[in-house]
């Protein structure tokens, strides 16, 4: 892990990394309390097209730190954030949909084999987190989105993730589907699972048929109106509660 | 409004009480918190079987008084309680779906129409409350079960109240569906719907369809594996945030 700047603010230390993996080198942060042990420590996987300090995930990154004494860890996605070659991308909501459906399959193929690359993006980073930090769990992992489908196949084969938030996402005809399913059926951990009842990306029917291939015992749908980026603010108290009952809460 | 009894326990006065309502004495308990002001006040409808002082009711409107500073108020359904004729009824999990499966159209029928007439007796029990009481709102109500079937015409007629929380209950082929679906369409506050995915007495269409027909913007569905009675109890954390964050919560 090579660290690349520290700042702390509001009580929240936030330290800039690298990790080489392989032939990529992977960029990433690690929020901490500035002067609190670390209770448990929360994975932050983005959505396409964002990166690890997106508005997003920098505000759950620093709630879950504030409130709950967390660290949190957040990393770029391959092709994403500082690994994007080419000017950023900005893809407005009403432009998601047909922006998914002018893929062509050999598109929707390389995005499926780079999303399994990262799987193993995010195990090096576990195992850094808790050789160079000296963070030692329990951990947790969060990601919507792109977030579940990389965040899905990468908890389904760690035994040191103990509770995890997935959503914005299905399984139904399309490419990948049945990995995303199969990953799921192996994940026995508690589950949050958010989704949006107007996605534009993704099906109802689809959402439903995630959420029952889930292997876990405890496994909670949220469902609310609205489209793939408008998910109420309050589900982030629904998710903050989910990791305090299962990775720890201060007292009182 | 006439007293029959009043308690103080661990911060939270209990008073029973008997409201005249045409030709009905409703009986029914107000809990508030023993030496602070109320901050808001939720109704809450039992489910089938069951009574106004059911373990379930009891926990939630203590919790509701000693986490919130809320007024709880509830009481026995028509036939139900005291207001039951005969030996209490013990119906097992597992005679729930064979029970419902037993009523004939005519029962079924009467049993609507019972429920009906309930909306009535909160409408005088609200008024009562607010007068006898001194409670001026804001108000919420929650109820799943036979607790939605009355209380989703109640609240669907009654402007006093601000959040409310259903659940275990749906719309389809049955009895009272359509008078249920057009109450829930005319229903635009913010709602909580909870579900149980294998839900004994209601197939999981209905519950969709039920959480899509109500009017609100602001309406979350949760579900959980299991059976009717089944709720896992983390439930009554996101119905405690729930009412807080549109009812008011004491602060810090």
């Amino acid at each position: 892990m090579d660290w690349q700047s520290e700042v702390t603010e509001q009580g929240v230390t936030e330290r800039a990394f690298t990790l080489e993996v392989g032939e990529e080198a992977v960029p990433g942060i690690v929020w901490t309390p500035a002067d609190r042990p670390v209770r448990a420590t929360v994975l932050i996987g983005h959505g396409g097209t964002q990166h690890k300090r997106t508005p997003g995930v920098l505000s759950l990154a620093r709630r879950l730190v504030r409130h709950l004494d967390y660290a949190s860890v957040a990393i770029d996605a391959p092709g994403h954030g500082e690994r994007r070659e080419g000017a950023e991308e900005r893809v407005l909501p009403n432009q998601l949909r047909a922006r998914v459906a002018a893929m062509s399959p050999e598109q929707m193929e390389a995005a499926a084999k780079r999303n399994a690359g990262a799987v193993g993006e995010w195990k090096a980073t576990l195992d850094a987190v808790e050789k160079s930090v000296g963070i030692n769990g329990p951990f947790g992992y969060w990601g919507v989105s792109m977030g579940t489908g990389i965040g899905l196949p990468f908890v389904a084969s760690e035994s040191r993730i103990a509770a995890a938030v997935f959503g914005l996402m299905g399984v139904g005809p399309r490419v990948g589907s049945e990995r995303l399913a199969e990953a799921a059926r192996k994940v026995t951990i508690p589950v949050l699972f958010l989704f949006q009842w107007d996605d534009e990306l993704m099906e109802r029917e689809q959402g439903l048929a995630l959420y029952d291939a889930f292997g876990s015992a405890e496994k909670t749908m949220h469902i609310n109106p609205g489209g793939h980026i408008e998910m109420p603010p309050f589900e982030r108290d629904a998710v903050e509660a989910f990791f305090g009952r299962h990775l720890g809460r201060p007292a009182g």
